[in-house]
């Protein structure tokens, strides 16, 4: 984040149907391993143009997953190159079991690629408890790596599980304050742990409410763009030298070409569109948040 | 289950180490390859043994996903071959996420392999609330599928969110009575809905306030053998009928060549050690339980 000045992630959630123009040419009927390789090529040519912006991506798993072991070869080729270009990689798969079930699915997020961890940070589900979560984080102390819980979700549906109100607070309450022991016991020169929290955008008083509960903690914030949460809505996530928040877009990036505000740019070809949509979000994030005191 | 007369399933949880001896022999220092292929030819054999006597497997997906892309490839290699074997397959996955991404896993999972899906159920995590988990019900319902939302797991930390006490019912029960009415909008000619609830059997009490609770739903009950469970613990989750409940066996049948128990018969070859183990658990569950009355 320092380095880019700027905390925000592109999110890598390629969708087929849309997939700009170029991709879609001489691809009628395609099989699953077509649509698969266009995605990834897709992913890959996204990161040409963010790869000097940004400081990471975060592939969404299952828009690679959905095409089965052909989406696995995918995935890994993106990811691959994700880091060669010097992009940290936030692997956004919500992954969550027990005991040694926990430890197989974080060899599968922590694992070595070379000599590095194919990611650098993972989604982890809380709902199975903390004895479902310790195995991610005893991966992510060994590996130099982290992990975010979902705390508060982006979605109006969020609210069934996460907002029960319970004897100590509400269960997101909770769930924060788990993550805050865990973050501070984990506490590097930044300030912050290797145990984040995910806080959607969407819900902008909550998100200084858990910014000052878990002062430890990272807090990956979904919901930016294109799921309407705006950069002032995000601004209560960060601290006051511009740390503590990783701001996710997907869509309004991915998808730029097909925004009405990036016509113009989109008509020369659609990877200026991406980058004057990407480029539009830091400038966003610097004006309306600390984010703009990064050095 | 009538078919076969047990509502057993067994647990497809391959770990290379506690593999038996034959597919360690001529594998010093696998590749991750070697080892998923190695994991996938182990899972074929036990089908063989398994095929004729139970109804279902439940492949576990992080035990294929530590691999990568060949770890999917092992798998798909897996489910096909129970699938030609005439079993169904519930995928251990534990997904859960919103809006298109819930889309993309219930594809992910759905997807058609030949005519068939490639799954019958799926396990989902329900923390990020009803709308993330109605995608899968909405698949479910198109590809004759369906989803087993995570109700009271069986790990100790599972208390943690799970337990807590809100004003309408503990976290677990608010989720059961969400599983339920979505159960008793898909109910079939059995009975029950396309929506079930895994619960823990190590909880023997809860068991059966579940089944109560939920009497549309059928019950998918892991935590029987290795994990301590008896076919005691799981007999409240069964209705009158020997139906409602799906019991689930993984380590104790999968590595019964390791249990002094059937060491006899695995001193001839580690199939029989299987194969005694998962007749073992048939009987308990016969005699235990009103699954005897199944005919």
């Amino acid at each position: 984040m320092r380095d880019k000045r700027t905390p925000l992630v592109v999110g890598l959630d390629p969708r087929w149907d849309l997939l700009p123009f170029p991709f879609h040419q001489n691809r009628s009927n395609p099989t699953p391993r077509a649509i698969a390789e266009a995605i990834a090529e897709f992913s890959r040519e996204v990161i040409d143009v963010i790869a000097p912006l940004v400081p990471a991506v975060k592939p969404q798993w299952a828009f690679f997953e959905q095409f089965g072991a052909a989406g696995s070869v995918a995935l890994e080729n993106v990811i691959t190159y994700a880091r060669q270009r010097g992009l940290l990689v936030i692997a956004d798969a919500k992954r969550g079991d027990i005991g040694s079930t926990a430890e197989a699915y974080a060899e599968a997020f922590f694992r070595l690629a070379g000599s590095v961890p194919l990611s650098d940070a993972l989604t982890v589900n809380p709902y199975l408890g903390a004895d479902s979560w310790q195995p991610f984080v005893a991966a992510a102390r060994e590996r130099g790596t982290g992990i975010f819980l979902l705390v508060k979700t982006s979605n109006p549906g969020g609210a069934d599980i996460q907002d029960l109100k319970t004897g100590d607070g509400r269960v997101f309450e909770i769930v924060a304050d788990q993550v805050e022991s865990a973050a501070a016991q984990t506490k590097g020169a930044c300030g912050y742990g290797i145990v984040g929290a995910v806080v959607g955008a969407t819900y902008p008083r909550q998100l200084a409410e858990l910014r000052a509960r878990m002062p430890s903690a990272w807090i990956l914030v979904p919901g930016f763009g294109a799921q309407g949460g705006t950069a002032q809505d995000a601004a209560g996530a960060f601290d006051s030298q511009g740390l503590g928040a990783i701001i996710n877009s997907s869509r309004a990036i991915l998808f730029a070409h097909r925004d009405n505000k990036f016509a113009a740019v989109a008509s020369a070809n659609w990877q200026s569109a991406v980058e004057a949509a990407c480029r539009d979000a830091i400038e966003q994030l610097r004006s309306e948040t600390t984010a703009g005191k990064l050095v």
